[in-house]
């Protein structure tokens, strides 16, 4: 498989595949060819593949380091976030240490914010172990924690050096983990590519068969479509970026309303998506039609369609007035026009976001 | 007086002056046009200043709030950043909410990178109050807080959407940190104007009688010069942006050795300059008057010229060797090559940097 190029002008990276031409220690040397150091960060479900890389990155003669968070959102905090900086002062990191993040998304977010805060900037190693963080998280540079009062509320804008996706990762990682990160997957199928949406209608078999052929596919064809967004608006500048965030300010207040970890991303996105077609619908944007593909499609993955009804409404408004696309607390959603296509739509009345919250 | 453009593509700023056409509130609404909400932040010493910023954007309506940390240096650190966020989050922010640093480099670089890091970016205005925060620590996107085993260690390149200085704020300066960021202009003469290095010396009873005229130009050359170097090299990159560190790699050694506060930042850069150029004189670079010339300048501005006999060496070399500009451990240091030029010098052996510290 094609390595998929994301093209940023200097910032410039390739998202390798293993099992393609050429080892991850190549890989290593070509992403950040002048790293003499590097701190693995992992955490403690991932430490047995932060391992393997370690071992891979000594045996190209760079001198590693090791940090291991807790699993979990709670990780993507200001105290492990001060926790990885330590690490990185103890090795001690100069200007080339390469940080080399191997697990799901709150790993590559954490460890990608240490890296881009550290001495304003150290090259980072994504090796995403989840297909979430394969599909969504490890490609496009966004880094970040939690705080509080919203997720990912604090980080930075860091591209990779190198994004490098083993698809064998995959065959340990548990059923809901893996179900969640096919709600971005179907995301990118609405918002961007409606032959890809149909393509996995035809294939949600083999897709939860973990069919090695279709994951690949559904991987490579994912990062290519993010790629094809974030080259055009790396930093979230000019609205199209913004696409991406389809489902995530419902998600969003779902994760904070209901605590981080009461769902897994995926899952707080899934229904996030539900929330916001119906939403087009009630605007008169789309058919009825549209929902339901999405719904079948979600249903067929096995993912939540609804927030939970005993989480409270007005909490949820108030974190989306919060939310980073609201402007002076107006309402902003992403929205679908047609299967494979999104708008981002301005000031919607609040009482239609609580009738489809209900 | 004539704004100073700093000319960066999209993130182009303004240095706008106090006294020149239109007010303190003209010149936000046009550098933060879209700002409904701001958040001011002062320390202990600004904070009559930062109420008069605070009046000052209320009356064109912007809601703000205040947040006040203790003065020096011990306030750039993870907590303080911490609550710089609550803060926001307190307000609460949106993409649009505006951070307003009323201080000198303290609060500019914590609340600067406050700004970078919430939401991934808002916008930054810079209301320097100290002479070295005017010419230095405002103008050029550097942000960043403290950590033990080094300074300005973690941190963000974040441009500033305007930069306001009014000279009145000098007024009430101490002398002590008046002379302090004297120390800064110097350097701009040695590293890129040896005429403006030579105006100095003929000036220099002026400039320290903080004649209006004198300083006013002192202050806007310095930013002139400063910006032109940012402007090629905006992150660091290129290497040129490596010069504006001229003494900076011994200062920053010599304020963790002695302990943050121990000297002002100046004080240290002072130091490290003549250190610096000793060092380029050993290495048959320049001659021995272009480091009297600086030693003449900087006993006249009351600065100091070495170390403190009291500081340990060996560890001043460990600072040095986990330097931002250090690579894999070798030394690189600013070095003269005539008054008004710099290099940068790689792999200095640290037997001659341990003789110019003695």
């Amino acid at each position: 498989m094609e390595p998929v190029r994301v093209n940023l002008g200097p910032r410039s990276y390739d998202i390798r595949f293993a099992g393609d031409l050429g080892s991850f220690a190549d890989f290593v040397r070509l992403s950040v060819p002048r790293a003499k150091l590097a701190l693995v960060v992992a955490d403690t479900h991932t430490e047995r593949h932060a391992t393997t890389v370690r071992d891979a990155l000594e045996s190209v003669g760079l001198r590693t380091g090791m940090a291991v968070v807790p699993s979990g959102e709670s990780s993507k905090s200001l105290a492990e976030f001060g926790k990885l900086l330590d690490a990185l002062a103890d090795l001690p990191a100069d200007r080339q240490t390469a940080v080399v993040a191997v697990g799901g998304g709150v790993v590559g977010d954490l460890a990608g914010f240490a890296a881009a805060a550290y001495n304003r900037g150290l090259p980072l190693v994504m090796v995403p172990t989840t297909l979430l963080s394969m599909v969504d998280s490890s490609v496009g540079g966004k880094t970040g924690i939690n705080h509080a009062k919203g997720k990912n509320l604090i980080g930075a804008f860091h591209q990779p050096a190198g994004v490098w996706i083993d698809p064998a990762f995959l065959g340990t990682l548990p059923d809901r983990e893996f179900r969640s990160g096919l709600a971005e997957v179907v995301k990118y199928g609405v918002i961007q590519d409606a032959e890809f949406f149909a393509w996995q209608e035809a294939n949600a078999a083999a897709i939860l068969a973990r069919d090695l052929e279709a994951v690949r596919y559904l991987v490579a064809k994912s990062c290519r479509l993010k790629a094809d967004v974030v080259e055009q608006d790396e930093r979230e500048e000019t609205g199209l970026r913004a696409i991406l965030n389809y489902g995530h300010t419902f998600a969003h207040a779902f994760e904070t309303v209901g605590g981080y970890g009461a769902w897994l991303h995926g899952e707080a996105v899934a229904a996030g998506m539900v929330c916001a077609s119906r939403l087009a619908e009630k605007l008169g944007r789309i058919p009825a039609d549209v929902t339901e593909r999405q719904v079948k499609l979600l249903t067929a993955f096995g993912l939540p369609l609804h927030p939970k009804a005993e989480w409270p409404i007005e909490p949820m408004i108030d974190v989306m007035r919060r939310d980073k696309k609201a402007a002076a607390g107006r309402l902003r959603f992403v929205l679908p026009t047609r299967m494979g296509h999104v708008e981002l739509v301005d000031g919607v009345p609040e009482d239609l976001v609580r009738e489809v919250l209900c």
